[in-house]
């Protein structure tokens, strides 16, 4: 490995493996566009994004003492099997079981670059993230849910026109999936999505709307 | 604001507009390349990459008690002045004074965009990672100093080679910075940069090294 030195403890070789390994999940880009260039997000800097909105947003999680502290560590590492399974797209309706499997081995192969302790927490956070059903699991979705709306809704439905999206889609997996943490956020997200259908913002705004 | 709905709660608006605006930062790109691509990193990006580095290695601070989830919100916001200053090259050697009031102007709108309780809140954590003295400030700092030198290590000194660097510059700017925090992580940067300036990877290496 590039960065190693001799004389280094084994520890701090392993920690710096995984920090190493991470930079790649600035080349995983996702479908959404950025709201002030046009150029796809990468998974990098959209957990970033994630990580200050739950900052600044979790006083609308219904849950009482949400560990803040646990929401951030599980959206700063919740899409790093991306760089293994690559970006996986909310709407795709194939492949679900086929998506699962690789990104359960890509957790396997990338946490263990870690030492045991820390590659056991990382995983865990990380399975927790993926059964959604922790209070801090459910916030920590639902801002992974209402921020690509936000950035759709800024881009006048970019990539809702680009890939097809009908009003349906997002109602159907965005306001009830960000309801299991807040109801504010999720009345906002539902009331976003019918402006943006009266706006245009969908594909195909003419086709009757499937609630 | 495009994403402002009637009947929405003013606070909520308030914090919407914030994240919104952030979405600026994923522009802002940084002197050092990627690791694993050649581009520029962004400063979302780079926030990210930190926070995830704090949350592997808070362990080395020397500090007891560090309050991480304070670190992580610090860590988060450090660059969003950026938005409105560009990114600051740790280099240059003119315009502090300048560069100092850009970044204090960049806080003064940009958080201001916030319900007053987090503006104050964001911006006493954006003045103390400037300020640089309680010890999640310095751990913070530490991690901006020691990512960008782990990048250029990985590229081979891509950015120190294109902006003329010598060993002396990181050399006095990283380790030293790095030790206020954390000794263990200021010796792996010290020998890393040693290491680097053997393989060749700075600025004309043929010439004398200062310490």
């Amino acid at each position: 490995m590039p960065f190693t030195l001799d004389e280094m403890p084994d520890r701090l070789r392993k920690q710096l493996a995984f920090i190493i390994e991470i930079d790649k999940l600035k080349s995983i880009l996702r479908r959404n566009d950025l709201i002030h260039e046009s150029r796809k997000e990468n998974d990098a800097e959209h957990s970033w994004h994630l990580a200050v909105m739950a900052v600044l947003l979790h006083e609308y999680a219904s849950a009482p003492n949400l560990d803040l502290l646990r929401v951030l560590k599980m959206i700063l590492i919740h899409d790093v099997v991306e760089i293994d399974a690559g970006d996986s797209f909310l709407y795709a309706v194939d492949g679900a079981p086929e998506k699962e499997r690789k990104e359960r081995a890509a957790a396997d192969r990338i946490f263990a670059l870690l030492p045991p302790d820390q590659r056991n927490e990382m995983r865990a956070l990380w399975d927790e993230f993926e059964a959604g059903v922790t209070p801090e699991a459910e916030f920590a979705k639902a801002m992974d849910r209402l921020q690509p709306l936000l950035l759709n809704y800024c881009t006048e439905g970019r990539d809702w026109k680009e890939h097809h999206i009908t009003l349906d889609k997002p109602l159907g997996l965005g306001p009830n999936v960000i309801a299991r943490s807040s109801e504010v956020l999720a009345d906002y997200a539902r009331k976003l999505l019918h402006s943006a259908a009266e706006l245009g913002y969908f594909h195909n705004p003419g086709d009757p709307v499937k609630e």
